[in-house]
C-alpha cells in the first residue's frame, strides 16, 4: 500500500464497504459522540467521516488531535446506517473505523479557524493565508481561477494562436502608469523595468511574421492600491493578431470570454449579442465607458427643459459653453424617501446634490379633474392625429366638435378653484393657435394622472416638468434625478448614481453577465486647464480615417479602439494599431512629441516598423477582474493565491524589507534615509 | 472579401484554381525572368508564388517592391505546369497571378536579410530580432517551444494539475544565487525581490491543502551569463504535490518529459528506462551529477593498481588522504595521436595533463610466444576453475597433468630471448604457490596479444597494466586516461574529458535522448579550506532516514533529492521537502544557522509548517533547456523570443537604461558615481 493514502478523501463509496483503507488529510472537525470519536477528514478533494471508538489500538492518540492536524489513518469501510447517510457528500454513505494512524504534521493553536464560517480581519487572513486558503471558499476560488485559465487557453489554442512569452526584465513600456525598476548589477547606476503590458513585445511579434500570438501575461504597475485591482502585479489574457481589422479581433476573443462566463457562471445568463456603443454614447448614457448594462437606466440629456427655466441654478449654469443637464430615470424610484437618500449619496460623493423630480398619483380630490384631463388628452390626441393627416389644415366640420368637446372639458377644468387660471389661458392658447401637442401637454401637467412633486419641480413647473417626464417615458410612481455643469465633472458620480439606483430599486437583473464593446474612443483630448492636446488614451492605436484624419481637429480624431465592459467592469481592452511609421510620427506630433522624443522613448518600435510592418491589432483581458466576477466577488484579493496587502506589503513573507549593504553595493545604490 | 486575405500563405491547392483570391504577407523574394515578376509571398504559414506580368494593372508599383515589403494582393490562381510543380510546399501546384496590390508596410534597406541562410553576428540579430526571427530556423524554434509548453501544460491537466500563479513582486527567496531586487516606492529604502524560483510559495500552496500544483513559472536569478542561461529570467515546468513520495513524483514527471520528448523529438530515440543512479556513483562514473548516457563510457576507480607503483606521481598522491586515481576507458581510442590530443586537452583545462595508456596488437615476431600465452591462458583458467570447485584443494591427480602442461608452455616462453627473466621467475613463482588468478595476469602482461603502449603503462610495468586493462575491460585498438587526486578537484575535468572522448571516437550515440535520475544527494558538504559544514543543495529538502539521521556525521547524510540528466543537461531538480518543524531546525542548526536566524530567513515557510503541513515534494524542468535540446542547440538565445545579450543588455528596447531623477527620489535612492 502507498505510505500516505489508498484513496482520496473524496473517493470512498458504498462499493468499498469492507476494504481496508488508507487516508490522508487534515481534522476538519472532530467529536465525542458518548465515548466515539468522530473525525471529519478532509483533503483538497472531499471530506470523509472517520470513526473511533474506545477499543480502537490508537484511540489515546486519537483523543489527542485537534483541528488540522494532518494525519495518515488505516481503516475499514463501514456503510452507514441509513438514517445516517448524508448525501451532500459523495462519501456520504460510508464512514471508516480507524485501526492506525500517524500524525503528518502537527497543528499549533489556530490563529484563524478553517472550519466554519467565522469572519477574520483581512491582515490575518494574509497573515495566515496558508490556512485561510484551507477554507471552502478560497479553495472554490483558487480553483475557479486556475479552470478559467486553462479554459482560456484552450480556448486560445483552439483558435490556432500560439503562447509566447516575453520579457519580464526589460525597458520602460509606455503605458502611462509608473513602473517598477529593477537596478542592474552588471552595469550598476542603470535600471531595468517590470513591463506594465508586454504592448511594444507583442506588436514586435507581429512584426516577427507570427500572425496570431496571445499569453497569460503578468504585468507590474506601481499603482496605489485600490480593491479591485493588485498594487503590484495583475494577469491578462494579453493577444495580438496580424492582417485584421477591428471586427476580427471582436470575433477572436468574443467566443473566448463569452465561453469562460458560460462554462464558469453557474447557470447565470451570459448575454449572446454583445452591442457596441461608442464612447461617447457610453459617457452620455451610462456616465462610463464600462457601464452595467444589467441596469436597464439610460441617462439623457434633458437640457433644453432647463434653459431658461425657474430653477437659476440650472438655468445659469446652462449659459456656459460645455455645459449639460443630465436626467437618471427611476423607473419605480418614486418616493421622497428615496429620492432623499440618493440626494445625500451625491453630497457624500462631493456634489452639491442631485436635483429629482418624481411622480405620484394625483391627490384623490382631484380625481374628477384627471377624469377630465384624460379626456382632454384624448380629445388633444384626435386633434393631433388629425392636424397631422390634414397638414396643419384640418376640414372644419370635424375639428369643430372636437373643439367644442375640449370647451366643455376646459369648462369643467375651470369648475375647480385650484386649477391655475394661467395654466388654462396657456392651455387655450395653445389650442387656439393649433399647436396641439403644447396643449396635451399642459393638460397632462396641470390635470394628467402624475403628479410631479420635489422642489425642483416646484422651480421649473409644471410644463417643463411634464416635458421631462415624457422625454424620459416615466410614470407614476417612477422618479429622475439630474446633474447639471461640464459632463467631466458630473459624470463619474451620475454613473455611480445609476449604479446605486439601479440596484437599489432591483432594476438591476442578477445573475446575468451583460456585455458591451465602447468603440470610437477619442485620439486625442484637451487639458482643461491649459488646452494642451494629449494622447487620451492609447498613443500606438490607429486613427479612424488614417493619416488624412490627422489633418483636422485633433479632437474629432477617434482611434480603433475599444473596451469590453461587463457589469460594469472593463474586462478587455485593445486597439487596432498604428503600424505606419509616417502617421505614427504625425500622430505623436498633435500630442506635442517629436520625432526625436519618439524614437528615444519608443525607438524599438518605430524601427521595427521600418522594415515591413503588418496591419494588426489585438486586446487584452482582465483574468483577475473576469476570475473576481465569476467569483463573485469585489474584491481582488479573494481570487489571488498570495496578494498583497493594501499597503503592497506581504506579511507572510515580510516583503518589501531592508537589503543588505552588500546587496546596495553592488547595484550602486544608497537608500536616502527618510524623515 | 476580408480586408487583407481570403487565405493564408499556405492554402491554396490546385482545387483553387480559378478562384480570385487575397493574400497578405512579405516578400520573401521577388525575380525577374524575361520581363515576368516572380515574388514569393510568405506569411507565417508557407509561401506562395505570385506572378506579375507586363500586362498586369499594377506592374509598374510591383517592380518597385523589395524583400520584406509587408504587402496585400489580389490575383487569379492558375495551375502551374507540370514541369514547374514544386512538391516541397503545399502550394507548389499552383501560382496567383496578380491584379491588384496595396503596400501594407514597406520596408528600408535590411540589415540582415530573411531569405537564405547568410551568418550575422549575435549583436546584429538581436538588435533587429523582428528581422531575425522572421527566418525560417527561428520562425521553427518559438513555434516549437510554444508547443512544447502547451504540451507540457495538457499532460499536467491530464494528470489532475492545476496552474497556480505565484507571487513575482515578492520577498527574496533561499535558492542560494543573487536576487533581483524592486525598490519600493510605498515604502522607500525597502526592497522586493523577484523570485529565484517559486519554491516556498508552492510548499505553502501544498500547506494549503491543495494537494497538486504546478506553474509554467518565470524564474530570475541575477547571474552571469552563459551560454545555456539567461542572465536575467528563465522558465521552470515548477511542480509540487501532497503525500508524495520520491518515486511518485518520478512517476508524474516522467510521463511529461518523455512524452514531450517523444512528441517533438523528430524520431530521435527518447529511452523509456531512466536508471536511478546516486550521486556518488554519477561523480564516480561520469565526473558529473547530469551525466550524458548516450556516451557508454564509465569511469572507474583504479587506484589499487598506482599504489605504490613505479609511476611516483600517482602513487604520492595517493598517500594523501581521500585522493583516487580514475580511469577513463576510451574503447577504439588506441592511437598515440589520439591519446596525446586528450593529453592536450586536459591541459587546456587546467591539470598537468591526463596519463594514459593503450593497447596494440603485439609486434608479429611475438606471435609464437603469444599463442602459448593463450594456452597457457586456457590452462590457467582450467586451474582456477579446479581450485574454486575444490575449495583451494583439489585432488592431486587433477592438478597434476595441468601443472605439467603449464610446465610445457613455460619451457615454450624460455625459448623465447626477449622474455624477461624476471616475469618468468613471478609466473613459476606465482604457479607454485597456487595463485593461478595471478599467474595468467602475469601470462596476459608478458606474453597476452595485448601490447600496452605509453609512457605510464612503462612506469607501472606489465601486471599492472594488464590488471588496469582487465578491470575496465578493454583490448587491442583500446585506450584509458588516467587522473589522479582528489575527486573534486580533477572529476569536472574528467566528466568533460569523457565527453570529448565518446564525442570525438563517435561512442556517443546521436538522435537519442538519454535520461537518468540522480539521486541519494549528500545533504551537506564541508568546506575544503574551513571544513566548516553546509548544505550542499538544498536546505529544503527531507533528509533520508528523518530526524535520527541528524544525530550522525552530517557528511554521510544523504537527502530525498534528486536530479535528472538527459544528454549531458540538468533538466530537472527536485526533493521531498523537509515538512517538519523539529527537523528543519535540527538540520539547518547543523550547518551553523540558529533557530533565530531560520525563523528570519524563511520565518514564511517555518510557521506555516506549525499548523499541519502535509509531507510533500515535487521539482521543477528547465523549459528553456529541454526546448534546446530539442531544438538541436546548445545557445539558450536560439529558443527565446527576445533574449538578452550576453552582458544582459537588451540592444532592441534599450535595457538597462539610466532612472529619470524623479523616478530616483520617488524611490528615495541615489546613484553611487561609478569609477
Amino acid at each position: 500500500m502507498h505510505s500516505y493514502r489508498s484513496h482520496s478523501c473524496a473517493d470512498l463509496t458504498k462499493t468499498d464497504v469492507g476494504e481496508t483503507v488508507r487516508l490522508a488529510g487534515w481534522v476538519h472537525r472532530i467529536r465525542d459522540h458518548g465515548g466515539v470519536l468522530f473525525i471529519d477528514l478532509r483533503d483538497h478533494y472531499g471530506v470523509t467521516q472517520v470513526l473511533c471508538d474506545p477499543d480502537s489500538p490508537v484511540f489515546a492518540e486519537v483523543e489527542k488531535l485537534r483541528s488540522e492536524f494532518c494525519i495518515r489513518i488505516d481503516g475499514e469501510v463501514k456503510a452507514r446506517d441509513e438514517g445516517l447517510v448524508n448525501p451532500r457528500i459523495p462519501t456520504g454513505e460510508i464512514e471508516v473505523f480507524i485501526r492506525d494512524m500517524e500524525i503528518l504534521g502537527a497543528a499549533a493553536e489556530l490563529p484563524l479557524q478553517v472550519f466554519g464560517e467565522q469572519e477574520y480581519p483581512e491582515e490575518t487572513r494574509l497573515r495566515y493565508r496558508y490556512l485561510d486558503l484551507r477554507r471552502e471558499a478560497m479553495q472554490h476560488n483558487m480553483t475557479l481561477r486556475s479552470d478559467v485559465v486553462a479554459a482560456m487557453r484552450r480556448r486560445m489554442w483552439d483558435q490556432g494562436f500560439r503562447e509566447f512569452q516575453t520579457p519580464i526584465i526589460t525597458a520602460s513600456s509606455p503605458e502611462g502608469a509608473r513602473d517598477f525598476l529593477v537596478p542592474s548589477r552588471l552595469h550598476p547606476g542603470k535600471f531595468y523595468a517590470l513591463p506594465q503590458a508586454p504592448q511594444q513585445f507583442k506588436q514586435l511579434i507581429m512584426v516577427s511574421g507570427f500572425d496570431k500570438y496571445f499569453q497569460i501575461a503578468p504585468c507590474f504597475r506601481d499603482e496605489d492600491p485600490r480593491a479591485d485591482r493588485s498594487p503590484t502585479d495583475f494577469y491578462q489574457l494579453d493577444l495580438e493578431m496580424s492582417f485584421v481589422e477591428q471586427q476580427d479581433v471582436f470575433d477572436t476573443i468574443q467566443p473566448v470570454i463569452q465561453g469562460v462566463f458560460e462554462e464558469f457562471g453557474e447557470g447565470a445568463t451570459v448575454d449572446k449579442v454583445w452591442p457596441q456603443i461608442s464612447y461617447r454614447d457610453a459617457a452620455l448614457w451610462y456616465g462610463t465607458d464600462k457601464p452595467d448594462l444589467r441596469n436597464p437606466i439610460k441617462m439623457q440629456d434633458v437640457s433644453e427643459h432647463f434653459r431658461g427655466s425657474g430653477f437659476a441654478i440650472f438655468a445659469k449654469l446652462l449659459e456656459q459653453d460645455g455645459t449639460q443637464i443630465r436626467a437618471i430615470p427611476a423607473p419605480t424610484g418614486g418616493s421622497r424617501k428615496f429620492c432623499d437618500r440618493m440626494n445625500a449619496f451625491a453630497q457624500k460623493e462631493g456634489l452639491p446634490g442631485m436635483g429629482y423630480i418624481f411622480w405620484r398619483e394625483r391627490e384623490s380630490q382631484k380625481l374628477r379633474m384627471r377624469e377630465s384631463a384624460e379626456r382632454g388628452m384624448k380629445i388633444g390626441e384626435l386633434l393631433d392625429d388629425l392636424f397631422q393627416r390634414y397638414e396643419g389644415e384640418p376640414p372644419v366640420e370635424l375639428l369643430s366638435p372636437l373643439l367644442a368637446s375640449l370647451d366643455a372639458e376646459q369648462q369643467e377644468f375651470e369648475k375647480y378653484a385650484e386649477v391655475e387660471e394661467a395654466a388654462i389661458e396657456r392651455f387655450r392658447d395653445a389650442v387656439s393657435k393649433g399647436n396641439l401637442r403644447r396643449a396635451v401637454l399642459l393638460h397632462n401637467a396641470y390635470f394628467g394622472p402624475f403628479e410631479a412633486a420635489g422642489p425642483l419641480a416646484k422651480n421649473i413647473g409644471p410644463e417643463r416638468t411634464e416635458a421631462i417626464r415624457q422625454q424620459l417615458g416615466l410614470g407614476v410612481g417612477d422618479a429622475a434625478f439630474f446633474l447639471g455643469g461640464k459632463p467631466q465633472a458630473f459624470e463619474r458620480v451620475a454613473g455611480k448614481a445609476r449604479d446605486v439606483i439601479g440596484e437599489e430599486l432591483s432594476l438591476t437583473e442578477k445573475n446575468r453577465f451583460a456585455f458591451a464593446w465602447i468603440v470610437d474612443f477619442p485620439m486625442y483630448e484637451a487639458d482643461e486647464e491649459t488646452g494642451k492636446v494629449d494622447f487620451s488614451h492609447n498613443p500606438f492605436s490607429m486613427p479612424q480615417g488614417g493619416r488624412a484624419a490627422l489633418d483636422g481637429d485633433p479632437l474629432e480624431v477617434l482611434g480603433y479602439q475599444y473596451d469590453l465592459a461587463c457589469n460594469g467592469y472593463e474586462l478587455v481592452s485593445g486597439a487596432i494599431r498604428n503600424h505606419k511609421p509616417e502617421i505614427m510620427f504625425k500622430a505623436f506630433e498633435l500630442a506635442g512629441y517629436g520625432a526625436d522624443e519618439v524614437r528615444k522613448r519608443f525607438g524599438g518600435m518605430v524601427n521595427a516598423f521600418q522594415f515591413g510592418a503588418p496591419p494588426h491589432g489585438g486586446c487584452a483581458a482582465g483574468i483577475d477582474r473576469i476570475v473576481m466576477l465569476l467569483a463573485g466577488t469585489s474584491n481582488i484579493r479573494e481570487v489571488i493565491m498570495f496578494p498583497m496587502n493594501q499597503r503592497a506589503e506581504d506579511l507572510m513573507m515580510n516583503a518589501p524589507s531592508d537589503p543588505t549593504s552588500d546587496q546596495l553595493m553592488e547595484l550602486g545604490l544608497r537608500v536616502i534615509p527618510q524623515d
